[in-house]
């Protein structure tokens, strides 16, 4: 899929990490496949979570009372967002595909990817009313959550201590990427790397390899309740 | 209930907005009550989200390759956690009732509150293993989601667009609370106080006002799938 963008937010501390492994393969195998692949290394830039009035450059609509997702809706629109965020809309505004990679914190993304999501995929740029879901702004680009976790596979199904991944994933993928009109690809869960030995972690990360050859061609997730929660 | 200690972990940027009079109520009865109420306002703390290796003052495990459960578990036991995940760690080791106070970011917590439960809640402190679910280190503490989205409560019903509010919080009060040992109580939601009249947010505020009079005589939920994704 030569000319193809690719976005990969990358939310890990340790280069040498599993994540950082699965990052790397990913950058490896889609550039000799002729996509154009962009890295947000959020830890390395030191990628702000918080979302506060510094966020906006301008003046304020209200300076009396901050009301964030007004004010930044404003500043979308004003093109007055502080410029990390401007930077990051520019990367996804381009990008075919998004590939998050992290490991699972609290059945959810590490804090500073939380913090992309809530900063960067504001009101204006990423959705608006009208413009969510099916009709987000982001539609027409592909999604996929490549992410690690601490427990096995089968403490993440249906029966097993932590429920179903499915359930842990639709504030992610529905609630945030299909809201802002991204099509979902069914997610790349690496159950307990570290639980695992070197061998199987190996084969983990070239099972990544092997898939991201013929991503492109997959179907999207049907991502609805009946996939997450369904019998 | 005089006597009993409160934390109220509160993420609003704005003191008077509407999450900011919900925070006001609850310290304002609680105090009524007896209680002691600790607040940490997190955006006035400027509360550091990401899970970095500042988070370890004395020297590292393995230097050479960081792992951030591993090293703040390490930390956690020789005491050598930064002041400020310390600071909030005992806050929280002295409460029986956990109130946290939010807006709705992306069907989860904003960043900053994401942040400090991926950094104060570390292993050997909140869970070890054996130690999670039932057997979670903070067992005997109560805890309670006070949040508000920008939707209405029909939007997140079953047959809403954004599906029932009970699947988002799964990875919160289930994958996070739950896991650590809390007894959780049955969530404050205040729908769309952004869209409601003036009068209707008054009522809303008075409600979890006249709620919290009979808080602690309350039962817990009983956090499994059936709760979230039963029919």
């Amino acid at each position: 899929m030569a000319g193809k963008k690719v976005l990969i937010v990358y939310a890990h501390q340790e280069p040498r990490s599993f994540n950082g492994a699965l990052k790397d393969v990913a950058v490896a195998e889609l550039s000799r496949q002729g996509c154009s692949v962009t890295v947000s290394d959020l830890y390395a830039l030191n990628f702000e979570p918080r979302a506060t009035g510094k966020d906006i450059t301008g003046s304020l609509s209200n300076p009396g009372f901050f009301n964030y997702g007004v004010e930044t809706h404003e500043a979308y629109k004003k093109r007055s967002l502080s410029s990390d965020i401007i930077e990051e809309q520019k990367k996804l505004q381009e990008a075919d595909l998004v590939i998050f990679q992290f490991p699972l914190y609290w059945f959810s993304v590490p804090a500073v990817l939380k913090g992309w999501m809530d900063r960067v995929l504001c009101q204006g740029f990423a959705f608006d009313f009208p413009g969510s879901y099916d009709d987000g702004l982001l539609k027409g680009k592909l999604a996929i959550l490549s992410l690690t976790t601490a427990g096995t596979a089968s403490m993440y199904s249906k029966t097993g201590v932590n429920g179903d991944f499915r359930y842990f994933l639709w504030p992610l993928q529905h609630g945030t990427l299909h809201f802002c009109g991204f099509k979902v690809l069914a997610p790349q869960i690496s159950f307990g790397p570290e639980m695992a030995s070197e061998e199987e972690r190996k084969k983990m990360v070239a099972s990544w390899a092997q898939r991201l050859k013929t991503l492109w061609e997959e179907e999207p997730i049907h991502c609805s309740p009946p996939w997450y929660f369904g019998q």
